[in-house]
């Protein structure tokens, strides 16, 4: 393989909400709570998308997305439907044969007892996080993030006109945060509310599960609404995930077909919340949504009768894990944070990046020269994340591969060079 | 026929917002913004869900939807990608390929030529609503909307910290607002925006192509946003439809593929907006939806292929609507919204409803005494709506054949009881 050449060089930095063009030289002027960052992870795609336009083959290590198509029985359940269902609207909490497997998936997977009238289906985690930010937090209050997490949280929190509360996690606590340092941030900045995730994006790393109920128990303590993004749920490679429903029955649990069910671009996913709720988040996502597409949660539904192929994935990025575990640190990653499950490792780039630059920077080098998409540790961590990048390892092992080894080219290029 | 007996009673009624239970005894209190209605006519649509439920056949005059499937070149489309295409996240402002039909479209109906970098494809109207409100407005602005209209603006805007600003229209502007109106509005509350749509919901009444001009230069010359929803494109009977695009590049358009292309389920749509703004709809859009399925942007890029397919859908539509403009009044509903466009009649219902009773009571009572699901104004119009009711056309002309003999079975033995 060749070291790729020629193309658009990747503009990644060019993308940050304060690049933009001023709009009030030009006519009316847009929200001020519309000025959030991108989601970075997406402007990478768009620049590995010109590049390939262009005729490169970029190997995608960036977006959090299984290299393999929904499962064949959701497929399946797709072709069938396509023939004889109107795939109108549904109901908006969604559909009931699906909202009633959902609640069976929490007696098989947690051994919970779930009434399914707790669960609404939502247009993916995201349009779940949207229905709880908006269903529990009013304009101005903050909610606790750990930091490094999952960029959308804090954007789409500020354009709803909220406060991200960034809570710092490190190596020591295995980047979650512990009920001390939510005790403290609420001392100092009376938040609202807690968003966990276990495992975690960026890091893959997991709350063991007493320290998860102690997340629940000093929520409630504190008062505060506990919202628990499990959407790596079924991608553990040492223990299995716990949900906070087994802790608590206040706790707001979103999940999401993307991950572990192969089906990222469905949109289609699914939250929990405490019985009384059910009429508020109804009212919003029937407002706000109408339903979650009628086509992608017949494919969820079919998704829960692929447990084979689904676990095969799984055995695919746990070969890919091991894999990168051993070649990343040939290509100058040496600092990798311990990951329990997710399919991201996230790397400590601080022996990589020059002086004055960042992981954007990093990331671009990287684009351009080892024709691989990775992701800025700024979209996770804008304190820390310039001395970050993450690796996905969702697609295809012979993609890793020739991903390692592009990378460890480029590395050594790299050291001739300096 | 006869008349259909036993089962739940409907319970509209009880559905409304005021009715939930007070969360505060109980636990954590949700948001006050969360504090909306109902979008009611979905409410109508599960107390006729819980009649199927029980046997009882209902007809479905109360959804604004389509009785036919996408069409089959959507279908097609996507049984070809469900074999070979990985469906997962596409680009936050939508397939490339989608975009560039879309912007084609506007050459091939209104004649207007279309950078196809200024269509952002969102997940149906409901997600561009979402994205236009959250982009244009900040925290406690007014939105100016013509009353009665879609529901959904008033509980999206009231959701994210906005205030809808009702402008009554009336028969005598053919309930679409004037310039007038919205100067004299302005004038007492300071609008920052201006939404209008054309045909209308509820009451399928068009805006001359001089009142939207007109509309246009007023929201200008005021500095307010103008947004058209130009879902109903293409439903028209009389005279096709304009759009504000001819008249102006700093509208924000926004349509869909779920009426004129028969896909309301599949939650695909688009909007068009200035090309200052394109960037920051686009980090909006990546934080708080990633993508618009990529399943549906298949079959919306197929259903550009269905033309005969959707006239013919178009026809029975037209059909429908003279059979009701001809038999509702033998069932009482003597005075219709003479409607232009959409698939919807709006009837003043005062005759009908008993003192101190609304149309919320004879919707409720039609769906139990006639077995035909139908919306009541109150759905539309907070002031009024109480008065009217909305007969959706959507469906076959046999079910709005044994809808009417429905309805008329109905008012006689009504008219026998009092």
């Amino acid at each position: 393989m060749t070291k790729p050449t020629g193309g658009p060089k990747a503009k990644v930095l060019e993308h940050r909400a304060d690049e933009v063009p001023d709009a009030a030289d030009q006519g009316l002027k847009p929200s001020t709570r519309s000025d959030i960052d991108s989601f970075i992870v997406m402007d990478v795609m768009s620049a590995a998308a010109a590049k390939e336009a262009d005729g490169q083959r970029i190997i995608h290590m960036e977006v959090g997305q299984p290299g393999t198509p929904a499962p064949q029985s959701a497929r399946d359940a797709v072709s069938a439907a396509l023939a004889d269902d109107h795939l109108g609207y549904s109901l908006a909490l969604g559909e009931e044969k699906l909202r009633k497997r959902i609640a069976e998936h929490y007696g098989e997977m947690y051994g919970v007892d779930m009434d399914p009238n707790r669960v609404v289906v939502t247009a993916g985690s995201s349009g779940a996080f949207v229905l709880a930010f908006t269903a529990l937090f009013n304009a101005g209050e903050r909610v606790g993030l750990p930091s490094p997490g999952y960029p959308c949280y804090r954007q789409i929190l500020k354009s709803l006109d909220l406060q991200p509360a960034l809570i710092r996690t490190s190596e020591s606590d295995r980047w979650m945060p512990t009920g001390d340092a939510v005790e403290a941030r609420h001392a100092d900045d009376a938040l609202s509310g807690l968003l966990v995730a276990s495992p975690a994006n960026p890091t893959g790393t997991m709350l063991e599960p007493d320290r998860l109920q102690d997340l629940t128990q000093v929520s409630e303590e504190l008062g505060l609404w506990f919202i628990s993004d499990e959407i790596y749920h079924g991608l553990t490679y040492d223990q299995p995930a716990v949900t906070a429903l087994s802790y608590s029955d206040e706790a707001i649990v979103i999940n999401s077909f993307s991950k572990y069910f192969s089906m990222t671009g469905w949109r289609v996913g699914w939250m929990v919340v405490p019985e009384r709720l059910v009429r508020v988040f109804e009212r919003l996502a029937q407002n706000l949504f109408i339903c979650a597409p009628a086509v992608s949660q017949v494919a969820a539904l079919g998704a829960f009768d692929a447990k084979e192929e689904l676990e095969a994935n799984k055995q695919i990025y746990a070969a890919n894990r091991e894999l990168l575990l051993s070649e990343l640190p040939k290509a100058g990653f040496t600092k990798i944070v311990p990951a329990d499950g997710a399919f991201y490792l996230y790397c400590d780039i601080s022996d990589l990046v020059d002086e004055g630059s960042t992981s954007i920077d990093l990331a671009a080098e990287i684009l351009d020269e080892a024709g691989v998409a990775v992701t800025p540790g700024l979209d996770f961590d804008p304190e820390r994340g310039g001395q970050f990048l993450r690796f996905s390892y969702a697609r295809s092992t012979a993609d890793m591969e020739q991903a390692a080894k592009q990378l460890i080219e480029w590395h050594d290029r790299r050291g001739r060079l300096t």
